[in-house]
């Protein structure tokens, strides 16, 4: 029985551990606030989070952290992704030498624009060979409801990714394997710029053609980026890819759709703002995403736009316009 | 100024004759009713399948196929897919000699397993230099209104491409030009089924994580069996992949998705078909899709399955386990 620890208790890092549970590893979960792993350890609920999911008795909470990193064969990191450095500060002594360390996060780290496994490799002193990413179509509550659901376990190592496939294998949660880090984080980052750009679509009265649309012409930019990063193309076709693309898109669930909405349908940047109680990760991702891009000179018009209507106030239809307004050429040019 | 005939007054036929007189050619549309020709003559409104839409005046139409192709510059097929051969045996001798030939059609000829453009070719008796096919995320009602959206126009010939993109881009609606004619068509006809599967798993009360799933695997089958046939993989990540598929999967008004919907929801397979007015294409199109797949020996388990649910009689459960129960491997292959 593969003893795993989990840091983060919010929605994402709960649904992961019932995931690992249900696959059949005790789990020890890393939550800030205290009262968090107390309600979770007297009722097997984290209420402010997933409030719908009985948690298996497997999963034990703990606010230490060198509590829940005690004897752990595989470490999941669930936390904010503009924290993890500092986070990683205190962690990094305690980070067992030879398990797997997993991320669960989808940004890029403002000022650096590091991808999140290395933020890892660099504050952690984690090996190459020992990050794996996980990324797919998994929103947090359908998974916390069992609903079937696939992604993609990526690392540079066959062996740590067949562990953690292996340690979070169930009836409803299908893991596939990857070997492509890069674009697993690149494709993840993005889908949040591009989950703003289709809600702005949205909330200007526009329909499934031109979220369709705004879509694909964002993935491609995304594996443009990409490549240019040394990811693979495929990955973009895959479930990190189109797959959670899609899934963000889709769901109504979703912080950066809903917040591109709200734009799209004439509430000013100040209003929306104070209307969201949870910053949408695109909103700060956006630029670090064009910082990158401009580095490897990649066009990314979709990231741009979006960026400019949430930080420098230009108008929701420019992005629409932005869509259409380039010289007819090639599509994968 | 371009003639252009228009050979099919259905809902995308004649929502694509507004495209190109926006674009600013003339355009003959053929109807095979004459109360449809006449409707549009004399109020430029073809109420039976775009309700919505007043056509320009530039658009007239004839029940006489002789008179739409008389003079044409580019000659547009919409036309159901099963019924081109036997449209083209009639109009063979009519069709321009110099021509672009156009298609629109989304299907798998039954029988021969053949694509739109090899019908075209055989039936029409057209050089493949002259045979451009047109698609991407186009709801013909949306497009109707104006509302922005991409697509592909792909053909073998530069400036076949180029005639056809140049005579159909308007400010709403944005032509990237193509290459990939096997890819755009295989990508075409499979995401009718792969809309049925979305559906299925939609009607059994499965949430958003499982729809991008589906339609993740989906575009990896059908990317693979593209490849097997000579198609260029990256089309699958673009408009007439991704993008048309997602934006049939998240309509309410595509046919496919609302048949796999009701079926998932628990009404049989009669009932379906009895509460169903026109046949959703890809009901037709799976047994001919299969058929290609074992002839190139490609696995495509999520169109085998939904085969079996609308010829077989088996649960549309089967469809949601054919998605978890593979052996644990690479996304890819």
């Amino acid at each position: 029985m593969t003893h795993v620890a989990v840091l983060g208790g919010g929605n994402w890092g709960t649904a992961y551990a019932a995931i690992m549970a249900d696959a059949g590893c005790t789990v020890r979960l890393w939550a800030r606030r205290q009262e968090v792993a107390d309600e979770i350890n007297s009722t097997h609920l984290n209420s402010g989070y997933l409030a719908d999911r009985v948690l298996p008795e497997t999963i034990t909470a703990t606010s230490s952290y060198a509590d829940a990193l005690d004897g752990a064969e595989i470490v999941v990191l669930a936390v904010p992704s503009q924290t993890l450095r500092s986070n990683l500060a205190d962690w990094r002594d305690l980070l067992p030498k030879d398990a797997p360390i997993v991320s669960l996060m989808k940004g890029i780290e403002l000022g650096t624009g590091e991808r999140m496994s290395q933020v890892i490799a660099e504050a952690g002193g984690v090996e190459q060979d020992r990050i794996v990413v996980v990324s797919g179509p998994n929103l947090a509550p359908e998974i916390a409801a069992r609903q079937p659901a696939a992604a993609v376990v990526a690392a540079v190592s066959a062996r740590a990714r067949a562990k953690v496939a292996e340690a979070s294998a169930t009836a409803y949660f299908r893991p596939y394997l990857g070997t492509d880090v890069v674009g697993t984080e690149i494709a993840g980052a993005t889908k949040n710029v591009i989950a703003l750009a289709v809600g702005m679509a949205s909330g200007m009265g526009m329909g499934d053609n031109t979220m369709a649309s705004l879509l694909t012409r964002g993935l491609a930019e995304t594996a443009r980026l990409g490549a240019a990063l040394g990811a693979d193309p495929q990955t973009f076709l895959g479930l990190a890819g189109v797959g959670d693309l899609v899934a963000t898109c889709a769901s109504p669930l979703s912080r950066n759709r809903t917040f591109g909405y709200r734009l799209g349908s004439g509430m000013s940047l100040e209003e929306v703002i104070a209307s969201t109680k949870q910053t949408a990760e695109g909103v700060k991702s956006c630029e670090s995403i064009l910082q990158l891009a401009r580095g490897v000179d990649v066009d990314v018009p979709i990231v741009e736009n979006v960026a400019a209507v949430v930080h420098d106030g230009r108008a929701p239809q420019d992005v629409t316009d932005a869509l259409m307004s380039r010289a007819r050429k090639h599509e994968t040019s």
